[in-house]
Parts: C-alpha cells; sequence; structure tokens
C-alpha cells in the first residue's frame, strides 16, 4: 500500500541500514511509529538526529560520554594499573556487564586490517602507548575479538608492549558458557585444548 | 561504558518501546547511528520525527498514505466490485506481495474486542457499509487475522452484509505452506479439516 517516494518508504530505506533491521522489521517499526504517540515519535527522531553532537569520545579512553571524561574514568574506584584493551565501546559494556573487571578501559575504535585500510601506519598505537606510560598500568589485558583482526591486533600489541616491558595478556578463547561441544567450530575447540588448564 | 541518563542511555531506552528491538539490538543501533555518517542519522531521524505529519490515511480505504487517496485506490486498473478487509495497513501489504489480489482494500484500523473496549458501538462499521453500498461492491473478503478478535470482527461483518444482502468470504486458514503437521497446533489443525477441499 505504500507508493514509491511516499514518506513510509523513506523510512523503511533508512531503517534497514541499520544493524539487525531486515525489510520486515523496518516496515513493522515504521507502523509503530505511525501508531504511537507523537510525542514519542518526535523524541526518537529528535535523539537520532543529534546524538552524535551530544556524546563525543572520552578524553582518557575513547568511550562514548556526554562529558570530557567518562564515568569509568573519571571513578577514583578503578584502578588504572589494568587496562583492558577492546576494539569497540560495546565490547568495553560486555565486559562491564560480566561485573569482573576493576580496571580501565582502553577502546581502540580499530583494528589491525592492512587488507581494509588500517595498517600499522594508520592504527592508533601511540595515544595507547602514551596511556600507558602516564597512567603506570602494571598489565594490559589484550581483550579483541578472536578473529582474524582482532588476533591481529593482539598479536602487534603484545610486541609494542613486549619492547615496551610492560606485561600484556590476551582473553581466553575456547568453547563458550552452555555451548555443546558437539556444535562447536574446529578453531574454538583447538583454542580450547590449547588452552586447557590444570584443575 | 554508559552512564545514567547520557544520550546513548536516553537514546537506547526510546528504541527499546519499538516492535522487536530489544535491549541489544537498541544498544547496537545507537553505536550504529554514532558511528554512522552524520547525515544519515538526521536524516533518520527527521524521518521518524515529522512521518505522522506527512502521512494521512487513505480518505477511501484508510491505508497510509502522503496523498489524499492512495495508489490502489486510485488505481483504475483494481476492481471495486471486490473488497478485501482487513485490520491493519501492514495485512494489506502482505496480501498486496501475494500478488493474487486485483481488488481494493478496506483497513478498519480496529477489531472487535469488547473487553479492551471496542464493542460494536466503537466499531468502525459505517464506513464500511457506506463504502460498499457506494462503490457496487459485489463481494466482501473478511481478511482479518484467524484471532479471537479477528474471528469475532468476522463474524460480525458477515452478519452485517448478510443483511444487507451483500456477498461474503472468509479467508482460509489451516496448516501453513511449509508447515509440518507434527508442529501445528490442534486448533490450526481442526480448521484445515474442517475446510478441506475435494481435488
Amino acid at each position: 500500500m505504500s507508493d514509491e517516494g511516499d514518506p513510509i518508504h523513506s523510512l523503511v530505506r533508512l531503517l534497514t541500514r541499520l544493524p539487525g533491521v531486515g525489510e520486515k522489521s523496518a516496515r513493522r517499526i515504521a507502523y509503530h511509529v505511525l501508531g504511537a504517540d507523537p510525542d514519542y515519535a518526535r523524541a526518537l527522531g529528535e535523539t537520532i538526529a543529534t546524538l552524535s553532537e551530544r556524546v563525543r569520545r572520552c578524553a582518557s579512553c575513547g568511550a562514548y560520554t556526554s562529558r570530557v571524561r567518562c564515568a569509568i574514568c573519571d571513578d577514583p574506584r578503578r584502578t588504572s594499573e589494568l587496562l583492558c584493551v577492546v576494539a569497540r565501546p560495546m565490547d568495553a559494556d560486555a565486559v562491564e556487564r560480566a561485573r569482573v573487571f576493576q580496571g580501565r578501559y582502553h577502546i581502540l575504535h580499530a583494528l589491525l586490517d592492512p587488507l581494509g585500510g588500517v595498517g600499522p601506519g594508520e592504527f592508533p598505537l601511540q595515544p595507547l602507548l602514551d596511556r600507558v606510560a602516564r597512567e603506570g598500568v602494571r598489565e594490559v589485558i589484550l581483550a579483541t575479538p578472536p578473529t582474524v583482526e582482532g588476533e591481529a591486533t593482539a598479536l602487534y600489541l603484545a610486541e609494542c608492549f613486549h619492547a615496551e616491558g610492560v606485561a600484556v595478556t590476551r582473553i581466553a578463547s575456547g568453547v563458550p558458557h552452555g555451548g555443546e561441544l558437539e556444535f562447536t567450530d574446529p578453531i574454538t575447540l583447538g583454542r580450547a585444548m590449547e588452552g586447557r588448564r590444570t584443575v
């Protein structure tokens, strides 16, 4: 029923560019917006349109925040001795939700990916090195994802920090909690075996 | 990493009110908006905020359109002899996608639901009766969903049209294409048996 070039069609096209939103969900969302309280639609629309103006990167760790430094970098109860290096802000969120880490984060907003145009020359290494030196970090925990780019980045960072004499660790990779060995891919199983620990 | 009350948090809260968007997808969408071209975020936000101002209901069938009458009601190749009555605009979209119907639609934007506050007094019957009389409809196809409210609405409309001497049909209900009988609920199977046809 929606004519080509009409407002619903435009919205559906814009929505399908969002992660995890296909044609069907986009249409459902568009109809929901039409049926919803206009104040809600206005609030949602304005929040999206102005988000990037109201959010900046934390001057210290690179996390998204509305202030100069994010809540974690400003929290005196967090130790600066442990620095968890992640690729993206959502990765830091995920570690936070696990409630297992009391140090600080460093968000790269990039992974080493020479084929994708991010070689060592483009990689934001210096801010991380400066921060580790300045804040007296004792241990750098590499929590980049266990993907090709994430592993390459971890390897590269490990070498850089070894050269600086800083302790570096890598998060474990293996069969996830609740996972079935039967359905686990061979690389993950290989890592799980390789990373086995005495119990 | 997102502080309570910050813009990302506000956006996530607004996004989770959309159908099919949970906390995780909302956060992923928010980060995507932050990382995306600001022009895109502005276009998406403004389209959402102003959608209901730019879309109205078709004066004839009730579909959402940016014009006075929708493309289907304005299309002279569609016959006005067949009228497909649906509950929601997305239901008409679904029938259109099936490419099996060359008539016109009537969108109720409501179903009979006395417990939910829509009794015969609140139900938008008159515009439908007027339209059927005005446009010389030969057959009214009731395509409300096979749910309690949808069936009640279909029964109510069938009675109204019988009284007017208009032919009324109801879409078939049965085992969906590709469905396994093993996993089909008893009510659907009952309907499939009841609606069986000579082959």
